[in-house]
């Protein structure tokens, strides 16, 4: 048997990533809420919202407001940005973290932030000089293992993708499976490449469960040395009546695992499932998360 | 990164364990039909009935019926038995395996089998003799991962039930989650210990996907050295509305995840997926798997 760790980080991101994506434009109030419940179960780290467009992405216009009303002391929170000016505005806002966002296929990196992969290498440049000594970094490199317009997105790319952003080391770097194709063994193969070229960065994975293998990659990856997932409460991120739904990783399901590994996340999974129940009420349709619906691990019968 | 087998067997359970809770009795011409169309898309080895009371499982009803009219050559078919009458029907029936059950929880062996793990051991003594020479075996250990009256199942108690019964030795042993709750951990633990204890018996995984681990304890079967894999097309198993909704590991999703790993099946993903749906408009409700809803790995735009 492989030595598992003893914990791994969990990021909650079902107020940014999750809800991004809901008809429901969510109130900051209840944004607060799901923020402090998720908070209440043991996050200590959150995604929270991201500072683009609110044409592109209306549920994200209150990004400003969304951050001067934190609960600061509580918790890390981290910021989208996907070019200088929402960089600069998760700095104003005061967030932890900014997670910035370089595609490894050129033309979804077109389609997500209307420029390509080498103008946003060159703007993370950029951003990872003005951000020292003012707000934390992360670097996500999205499509890692596949892209829906370009399909395939070979190793060599990923890794060239990887080097150029490592000229200005994030002070993590995350790959991202934002269409949910990978399998174990691509988690397994690009986890360990990057982490051969780059040991001393804290790799983190962002994963979707589009195709059933989500915990199946969580796991790969923290076989290979992943030390920090990024997951949603009750797996939010994707309409379940959409033929192409596509949810992050739920939250609850992945302590449930972890629990039963033995692998400590600092989450409660009652509280979790609590949380996951909640926000389901408030978006009024049924999340993918399944913990929430099975319950954990069953008591013995009272006799 | 560990060395993966060029190929894992899949046992196609969706016209036996898939359909056995559906509230929709499937004609046999349906289900021959489901059959026909599983093997269309490649499965070689299917679970196509139980030999069962029809008071207890109407679905199962028509076994005999459906027995004597499958079409023999294109594939190996298996029954489930649960003791000595059901074992005879199996024979008599001419399938090419008998799938046999133990509980490893006693409490759960008496609600499943009327009678307590050690009568249901003895049966499984008298069925292994009565077997040589007549039909192939497997012996399928339930609860091995934990049961939904007593709670946890101690390895000690998994090993004491699996060393009785490998006494007589079956073909095939498998550990079945019957009630969803393994974790990647527990199942590396447990098809180690019990390959280290019996390294000449191949391992047959049995998985629902019911806390959504399902994928990752496939994953982490076949890293334990576990050659086959029961799953169901579609992930039928259980109504997706129902609270509690329990569905075997989709076949499609596997399919996808081993084919995306490089490892062979023998099964095509988009027969399969075509499979599935037939089968969901035969059932008339949503069907678990996701690739069916997402599609495979995507192809490049077109330019």
């Amino acid at each position: 048997m492989p030595e598992l760790p003893k914990s791994v980080e969990i990021v909650e991101v079902a107020a940014r990533d999750g809800i991004q994506n809901e008809q429901t434009i969510l109130s900051v109030d209840t944004k607060l809420e799901l923020i402090r419940r998720a908070i209440d179960a043991g996050a200590r780290r959150l995604e929270v919202t991201s500072f683009v467009n609110p044409r592109r992405v209306p549920q994200m216009a209150d990004a400003d407001d969304l951050a001067a009303r934190l609960p600061r002391g509580a918790a890390r929170y981290v910021g989208l940005a996907l070019n200088a000016r929402g960089f600069e505005r998760a700095v104003a806002a005061g967030l932890d973290e900014a997670n910035c966002v370089v595609v490894a296929s050129d033309t979804f990196n077109r389609r997500n932030q209307g420029v390509g992969t080498e103008d946003t290498l060159a703007t993370w440049a950029e951003i990872a000089q003005a951000a020292k000594g003012r707000i934390g970094t992360g670097l996500t490199i999205g499509a890692a293992f596949g892209c829906p317009f370009e399909g395939e997105v070979p190793l060599a790319r990923l890794l060239e993708v990887v080097e150029r952003a490592m000229a200005h080391p994030p002070d993590e770097l995350a790959l991202a499976d934002t269409i949910g194709v990978a399998s174990p063994a691509d988690v397994l193969e690009r986890v360990g490449a990057v982490r051969r070229a780059f040991p001393d960065v804290p790799i983190r994975l962002h994963l979707h469960n589009t195709r059933n293998t989500g915990l199946a990659n969580a796991w790969a990856g923290i076989m290979a040395g992943a030390v920090t997932l990024d997951s949603s409460l009750g797996g939010v991120g994707g309409c379940p009546f959409a033929p192409r739904a596509t949810g992050n990783i739920p939250t609850e399901d992945l302590v449930y695992m972890l629990d039963r590994a033995g692998i400590s996340t600092g989450l409660d999974l009652d509280g979790c499932i609590a949380a996951a129940e909640w926000l389901e009420a408030q978006l009024g349709h049924t999340l993918p998360g399944m913990v929430m619906k099975a319950g954990g691990f069953p008591a013995p019968e009272a006799a």
